[in-house]
């Protein structure tokens, strides 16, 4: 099961981070030759730099889709050089959609050749919209992260609605992860169904743990996007773990120069163990 | 502006109407030889057969995607095909991210080569995510069809969620799309951005068309999946317009044998005339 490998591999490396591959062609070390050349020449730089560092890496699809076919080729091949490398890797693609259209996304980046370990989903359409993405999850032993609270400025004015009976649209959605993750907690105490959490205010953090126990958070807004970890213990359970803190922009664009690579792999480091100190 | 232009190629072909191409092998006329080749040859039928018929195509991306990037290969030439002949083609992708990769998807998919005339979108995260989505569309003529109420059983579930103040989960939706969408209000009355919404109770509809006076419904749920014409007046504005009724498996999968692609073209005829005929 998932949750229980991702704990596995979190305990190998020593803390719960999550490095975010969302290359854009303006901020690389090297952006000579051909666009998506450049593109690979980097990623597989940043999986070699991360390998053994972070247990976990995550990569944006829409970096790649922005190239067209030739681009997902591209993010196939970087998601089987990631899981070579020994790491867990997360395709954040926020699919969604119902019934055999659901199934298909989950087969295609989920099992197969090019299958990742876990996904990012869009519960919008319901809870027949993510029980598709369920059954393989299951299946394959993959994972998914269901967005819940996002970290953009705007998510409030959607996901911030308050609902009947007290909480806000996000507290509906966690409703249903926790439902539908229910029949997929491992050993680990932890389910293959996990949150997209955004960092947020503290009570609304407070209240999604108590939404979702034994889902795991994907916390995007370390570093670059101005979270730190002075706060990450009010998303953990009471054990201190069931968070997967993701950082981008911070650790990718570290280095400038022959030496890149080596500042990616410090700036991983370093994260690492501030995120490792945080929790404990 | 895609509002207008929708309305002129529904005024050109007589009815609102879309076919929905979203195969599976299993259900192809003729599935012989290699599974993308046979999916390329009913697709580029369909479109023969439906063109100067239908106005529009909707093509659900999932049953490309699941070949991986070789099916986003085929999905963008049929984009291509379609438009060649003379057809607006919608994109069912259901994309939905923030900030930048938001921007990737909508240029991906709405710029470009392989731009599709329009694409579905997902606004779970709210209404910065939405935003580069119609800046794009803006930019290149192109629409958006935002999900708000689905026709699959489970979406009462989350969308039907009571709010505050009353409605639901999905008038929180409505009002967002309407906003994001005011900018974009062409000669026609109908606005670039467009929601999806599906078969569901007369109240739900008649609210949701006062929620969104200037938006296209895309209506999927006819013929194959339970809608019928007689409820269609419910959805349309009171000029009667307003509403894109999709059909798929019952046009797309209407005949069989040598004569299929005939099959298909009576099936589109069939529905048009309908169409036309419930909304006067």
């Amino acid at each position: 099961m998932f949750g229980d490998r991702l704990s596995a591999a979190v305990s190998a490396c020593g803390a719960p981070v999550c490095v975010g591959l969302d290359p854009v062609l303006e901020r690389l070390p090297d952006a000579s030759g051909e666009p998506l050349a450049a593109v690979e020449r980097f990623c597989t730089g940043v999986l070699d730099a991360v390998a053994g560092v972070a247990p976990v890496v995550k990569i944006q699809s829409a970096c790649f889709e922005r190239y067209g076919w030739a681009g997902v080729r591209l993010l196939e091949s970087l998601i089987v050089g990631g899981r070579e490398r020994g790491l867990l890797v997360i395709n954040d693609a926020k699919r969604g959609d119902i019934a055999i259209s659901a199934t298909h996304y989950a087969k295609a980046l989920l099992s197969g050749d090019a299958a990742a370990d876990a996904l990012t989903v869009n519960g919008y359409l319901g809870v027949d919209a993510v029980e598709p993405f369920v059954a393989v999850a299951e299946r394959e032993g993959a994972g998914l992260f269901v967005l819940v609270r996002t970290s953009n400025p705007g998510a409030e004015t959607f996901q911030g609605v308050g609902i009947e009976g007290g909480g806000d649209v996000s507290s509906a959605m966690a409703r249903m992860v926790r439902g539908v993750g229910a029949g997929l907690v491992g050993a680990s105490g932890l389910s293959s169904v996990g949150a997209v959490v955004g960092a947020t205010k503290p009570e609304v953090a407070e209240r999604l743990r108590g939404e979702m126990p034994e889902q795991v958070f994907l916390l995007p807004g370390y570093g670059a996007q101005g979270g730190d970890a002075s706060g990450l213990r009010r998303f953990a359970t009471e054990r201190g773990d069931g968070v997967l803190v993701t950082a981008s922009r911070s650790v990718i664009y570290a280095g400038e120069g022959a030496g890149w690579r080596e500042a990616v792999r410090g700036a991983a480091e370093r994260m690492r163990d501030e995120v490792g100190a945080a929790l404990g």
